[in-house]
């Protein structure tokens, strides 16, 4: 089932560069093992701005929110949940 | 070049059944021809709405455009564009 | 699967009364037929408004979508949806 | 007499890591008492959000706002209140 | 038990005159019966807007709900509700 | 003269307790002093909010403004105003 | 007493141009008309919108909501109005 | 040329008071100046608010810009600017 | 002097194609005679709307206000101005 | 291709003057080079706000995205980005 779920970061000013760094490295290695698990589908960046548009693929909200809450950057974020159906028009077979 | 757009679309209540049913059935015979070609790349709908979320892939803004304003529901949506960029963390070779 | 399902209702002045009596009681019907299957599960009035609050127990978001399209009041009702999970402090075994 | 009320939980970043879990099973002890009581009817999660939306079943807007205040994570939330009434369409005795 | 109304009016350019007036007048006898049996217990017109601000002091939210959709501009109106509590500082006897 | 005012308080969470208390006690006394002259003619708190809405009888917005900004929470309140008239249909003698 | 009063116009787009005309001239006349008296203090045109800033100087918000609904334009007009006050480092002597 | 200016002031809470009232006495010596200059052409304050509307005549945007950053209150304000145009109906030979 | 212009234009769906075409043809023709002039200096669409952003170079409000009002489409469109200044670290000569 | 940028900063009011000197002296040294190489087109400062509105000139969103993250003042800026398009009614050869 899949989710469109879009992401804007917020890193407080006060945060140390390294703690940042390594926050940012554990959200891009789970973000990585997740796309690899066939979870996290897409993921792009919105041009100009610290957010993303990605789309999930789980079985339920329960195993979205349970991914989405384990994201190191969860804490830091707004996050915005939309369930996508099948699109009556679309011809691309993996699209739902 | 990829783009991120959002369409809602708001048929008026006074138009006859038929010409809706034409309209929306010329929409979906060019959505599938421009997914055919690899311009329309990803188009689901949004549940419980008369909208879809889309990704295209164009050379620029102007073709995006073009492609947009020869929808033939053009004239009945509200439309949103964002930009979208290669996401640091992605996997996939093809989501930019 | 539970959806959190707004729908405000707003339909033209210029319905016939007649109609709306017809496409209320359709509505009514189909509503106590989901309920009485367990898709529909819950549904409340907000006081001052012609609007509801529902929860929505389905399968997927496909089957969400086609439910509320196939009302009789879907042309002319604007709808928010949210997908619910469990609440680690829920004590009730029923809702999720 | 019921009240839908969505809570948005937003705990400062500077709160330790000790107080906030205090804080939340403190939240959790009184949420799991008042839905023994039948005063918290329902409890869920929005997928992706760290809020919920609840129903409370209370005798009058005056013990709603005392239950409210009362939790310990209130002066973190952001709270909206809306009064439910029965639906005609509803076929559920206790929904309401 | 109070509840804060706000009724923002729109009536249609096109509704005859003679119906208008009907519909004020209809309004007001029944606003004025509902104050008088202490229903409706504060009405106040906000200055420069078709629109007014009123506290009811009814049973239940359902019996607020039967009220508002009673009123003859019901199917014109946009309306608030918020549920009001007796305020720790206020020394009005009667404003809860 | 009547003026419709929305309060919603918002104390930074370090301040200290003793210091709210004290805040808080001096609001109330001045508040029940200004409703004991009849300044302050209404004054309700919204379920489920810090905040309260309050009706005063001053002879100008110029008496409201310094009404106001002499209440001790003022740097820590959002407030708004809307100017009230005598409505057509309200029987009150006193509700102007 | 002062008033800042914003007005934004939208006749609706079928209405026959000399009904226009005649009430614009109607309206302009009511409005020279009401500056001379020193009620419409003043009376700017927004840039690029059919709209306007004006500060009333009337004796209270009833008077202030009577000239307005007087107004030929005031069904179609939307108006937000703010009471003002004397500013304190202002060195008008008539700007209150 | 005259430009609508609306300030809204946020002075941080942090802000040692002797501080605060340093910035609003040299804002109020420059206020007043400016006034006296004919470039400040109205102030006034919005009741309830630590706000302002303004009405500023000056050469150019550049100007007002330049008078607008030099105030001490500058940063710690919402600035929202309006150019305005004479209005037709106005009878006042300097409003514009 | 620069102004930063944004029109929305949203043609009424009954207007007959003809109206349309001839209204579209007399803008297109005014704004590039204003463009000759100097008055109208940029003019973008904004991909995937009938919006354009545009930059005008006038001597006043007013001037700008008269341009606007005499768009064939003005009274088919939303408008948004912000007057512009010369930013310090442009060094472009003739932007402002 | 041309992307129409809104930047709005926001300086935290703890920067000490120095470093907020220094990043917006390195801002604008950078902002004049990519003026220089054509990829900063326009550069206008909105009047009254710390704001500006600016047209890039890029080869792909990445490269606007690349740009936009490179500037000092970035991690205090709340940016905007709408793609543009050659609009038909431009006359200038330049503005696509």
């Amino acid at each position: 089932m899949l989710f469109h779920v879009r992401m804007n970061v917020n890193l407080p000013q006060s945060m140390p560069p390294e703690q940042a760094a390594q926050l940012k490295q554990t959200e891009k290695d789970l973000a990585q093992r997740l796309q690899g698990e066939g979870k996290w589908r897409h993921l792009w960046r919105i041009a100009g701005q610290y957010a993303n548009v990605s789309v999930f693929d789980v079985a339920s909200a329960d195993e979205l929110h349970t991914l989405l809450t384990s994201l190191p950057l969860f804490p830091y974020m707004q996050i915005d949940v939309m369930p996508l159906c099948r699109h009556p028009s679309s011809v691309r077979d993996d699209d739902y």
